[in-house]
């Protein structure tokens, strides 16, 4: 049997990508020309199923590049000319900020550790303001309602949200913020190697009102990348491979329905953390239930971590680290690809550990 | 039957790639962690591989960015302070000259149209002197020795050369050169969505000389590049399908051998010339032979370039437009995947014409 990968990204591939990916060979898609018709279609085509999965509402618009870590260096090229605040609380927050301050912008952290964001008058307004979803090192998540009750207290600021680990399976309103990110190696299960980045008019016109003020990028400054993609095209040429692979997914997904998604992700996560929560060497890192992830399951172990990763790869399981060096910490994925009978199977396994 | 692209790239796939994309799914190297012992394996190989490929001197590092234009903006951002040199013979050696002035460099481009560069007086020194191995977008080649005759004359610029379609396929002396890039779309016949950086000890003193006085990026830094490079790793999760079929594709180049590689490039490259030479509605774009692309053939049509592209695309052989919005031109790659059989098919559908 292939191993399962629980992995908080790269990890399982979508069950579909297998299938997509060889389509795409049939089909000489990873040949054609970036300029071609058949190459805008699938560009459009891809952006039209991500609409509607998260029903994107206008007024927003998207493009493709190739990380996460490319979104951040983007975002404070082209929104920001003096100052920035990251409500850090994990690896990943904090080095978006860490870019920022080597763009030499006077950013501010607001840091949180292991508990929720505090709302009240601490936040100040900045150009930006970026928030996380789902902070993959650390398992936290945004609660119901934080977004908008930050967004209320920041009208001024444009709001950024790291989705990397989020979409499509934690909602939230987009309304609340003016650009969001997620890479697809993670909820999306496809190879690792594109970004997308969704950014609202506002967005456009603070990067028409700074970009003579400063460097904002070359193929990839927003205004590039907004011109380009109102033709179904990208600057350079593309990873086409995941934006049509990206595209076939989420049409799969639509097929499936979000609601679908959300309550199996829930109903798993239930279980992730029942099983962590009963288990007689593991204990949950994050305590408030309502900013435990959904996504990310982060637990600390009794003994190093590698005892219990061992056992469980021996059963063909693969459950992540805790992230850099912590030695007493498990992470483990559950992404929509994970069915419930795999992670019945991988409770199963963890309750013989 | 399956058509076969001789697009200038993307382009036909390297005879391999599909199994090689399907050993990497079988494998489960899409799902491991870009910070797993495996993936360093899958990146030392890689690096490994390519060194072999076309001889390396010691002194010289490898890096896995995106694509070629985040190359050109990561060269300007990490090597230039003040000043660059772009000799400009197409659009892509241009593009790469307005992103230097783009980045607030001042930029001095030295136009060459359809001839050959010159060696004598007019180009200076440069922090950077920007070269290309293989215009694209026109055909152009540098013919031999021309490198190194303007090395001889510039032995204070750093060097740069794009090598975006000529490597393998195209030899030249690295030992010329600080700095070489490529992407995987053109001869090595991979799908898009990976730029190789090849820089030596020269370019990282100058970066580290320069790094204080200006923002040289951030996880893409040469620096940060460098030193998750000395680790087999980068900085961002990257495109590992790409950086494992590419090894993979390096090492079958390995066994099929750089000699032979050249020797099959110069005898369909006669063919071509031959067949363009001699047809009636064809001739050359580029007149001096010694600098007529080996990899690219650029020519001129009579009629209008579509009546010649869907007439082969009939046939199965689809071949590439003029760069931009030229309406009288063809272009037709030359690559390692295109066999010779298929090379004198391609020639006898054009005789047809």
């Amino acid at each position: 049997m292939k191993n399962i990968f629980f992995t908080p990204g790269p990890s399982e591939l979508f069950f579909t990508v297998e299938e997509h990916i060889k389509n795409g060979l049939k089909k000489n898609i990873y040949s054609i020309s970036h300029r071609s018709k058949e190459f805008k279609i699938i560009y459009a085509d891809c952006v039209n199923n991500l609409k509607e999965l998260i029903s994107i509402p206008d007024g927003y618009h998207v493009s493709f590049l190739s990380s996460a870590n490319e979104i951040w260096e983007r975002l404070i090229q082209n929104l920001v000319l003096n100052d920035s605040g990251h409500l850090v609380n994990g690896a990943f927050s904090k080095k978006f900020y860490e870019f920022a301050l080597l763009n030499n912008i006077n950013a501010k952290s607001y840091i949180f550790d292991k508990i929720e964001y505090a709302t009240d008058n601490i936040i100040q307004s900045h150009e930006l303001l970026s928030l996380t979803l789902n902070e993959t090192s650390t398992g936290i998540m945004s609660s119901e309602n934080k977004i908008s009750d930050i967004r209320s207290k920041v009208a001024n600021s444009l709001i950024s949200l790291d989705c990397v680990s989020g979409l499509p399976s934690i909602p939230f309103n987009i309304s609340d913020v003016d650009t969001f990110y997620f890479s697809v190696q993670k909820c999306f299960g496809l190879p690792s190697g594109l970004g997308v980045w969704i950014y609202n008019d506002r967005c456009l016109e603070k990067h028409y009102n700074i970009k003579e003020k400063k460097i904002t990028g070359t193929y990839h400054s927003l205004e590039m990348l907004h011109k380009m993609s109102l033709k179904n095209q990208t600057p350079e040429t593309p990873n086409v491979l995941a934006i049509y692979v990206l595209s076939k997914v989420l049409e799969d997904m639509n097929n499936i329905g979000l609601d679908m998604i959300i309550r199996d992700t829930n109903y798993k996560s239930s279980l992730i953390y029942d099983t962590i929560n009963k288990h007689k060497d593991l204990s949950t890192f994050i305590k408030n239930k309502k900013i435990q992830s959904k996504t990310v399951a982060v637990a600390d172990t009794k003994r190093e971590n590698i005892h219990y990763i061992n056992k469980l790869k021996k059963k063909g399981l693969i459950i992540g680290k805790g992230y850099d060096s912590t030695k007493n910490q498990i992470r483990i994925a559950n992404f929509p690809t994970h069915s419930k009978e795999v992670f019945e199977l991988l409770c199963d396994e963890l309750n013989k550990l």
